[in-house]
């Protein structure tokens, strides 16, 4: 993971295809908000300001600044995705892709900690809403780590496991330590990588491969 | 674990010590009327109704509904790390000690699920304040971890490890589960004891023993 100390605004962008739409640059435009003034302190028109358009063109694409801190985290989730599933391609299948996978989801959050950072500390204030949308992208998460891990069991490379619990205990266990990490600052992800990856793996009964 | 099929309101108490005092009837009275209404839909005088007390005895306690709520998350934290340092007691110091308190932490939950149920389910509707809430009980038990951990390490059973991010890890892992299980009902309290626990603690190298 990269000891990433880039101000706020210099993060890469969320979805670089998206970039020069408009619905793209009001979604960048309010990451920017947010980050400045906090999700609850943020009026629609100020989002409108930053993305250089009108409050009627934000409604057309979000009904609600609701949904369009929902949209965000959508944002952040199919981003994390599109990086496992682009750094596991050139990995033999199996256990050596279940590590790639959860160094580069930690790598995500490292690169973009801004979003991270607004997604993880400002969605609680969102109430029932965002714990929704967080348990449906844990879920997702947690069944791409499934699907590696049954991969991993099908090619004889660890012993039969229970792949529903384990699944989620891992998703579990890498977001408890990303919400400590963007609340407190620790331990470093550097730290989380170098211990939290090889725990995963014995876990399962695998001794961890060096890169 | 046990496997409960008891209605709403058959839970034993989550404080014996509390159940004939003015505040512990309330906070009982609190928890049967968010069960049967939902945190949002109560209003302060069903409550009062409920515990046979006046409105104002409540605010003598409670300056509002949302910190009778964190009360009962307290209370249930309170329940739970009372049980685990119960349970853990006449057992021997180390890994039999992590064990038993993973253990009676899946079984607590199991045991209170309704209680459970309203802290996990309900909890997220008040937003950051139990966001706050939440935080500080999951670091309270991460804590609690490490200190067995740390006992497990000096008494030269299991090899050193990172405890500070094992510690989160761990207690991450739980609480994913837990809320898996809240939410839809799967994977069965005894089917998570029987495949998380052995996963739990081959994660620092140490081969499970059977009870």
């Amino acid at each position: 993971m990269e000891n990433n100390t880039a101000q706020p605004g210099l993060d890469e962008p969320l979805n670089p295809a998206e970039t020069g739409s408009q619905r793209g640059r009001i979604l960048d435009a309010a990451l920017d908000v947010f980050a400045r003034k906090s999700f609850g302190a943020t009026r629609m028109d100020e989002i409108a300001s930053e993305a250089h358009t009108s409050k009627a063109a934000i409604y057309f694409h979000f009904p609600s600044k609701e949904r369009l801190f929902l949209a965000l985290a959508d944002q952040f989730a199919n981003l994390l995705e599109r990086r496992v599933k682009q750094a596991i391609e050139p990995e033999a299948q199996g256990m050596r892709r279940v590590q790639v996978a959860v160094e580069i989801c930690l790598d995500t959050f490292g690169k973009y900690r801004r979003a991270a950072k607004i997604m993880l500390a400002q969605g609680a204030g969102l109430g029932a809403a965002f714990e929704e949308k967080r348990s449906e992208i844990n879920e997702r998460f947690a069944r791409l780590i499934a699907t590696y891990l049954r991969e991993a069991i099908s090619q004889g490379e660890i012993a039969p496991v229970d792949v529903e619990v384990i699944s989620v205990a891992w998703m579990g266990a890498i977001y408890a330590l990303v919400i400590h990490w963007v609340n407190t600052g620790e331990p470093a992800p550097q730290q989380i990588l170098s211990a939290l990856v090889p725990a995963l793996l014995r876990s399962v009964g695998y001794e961890p491969q060096k890169a």
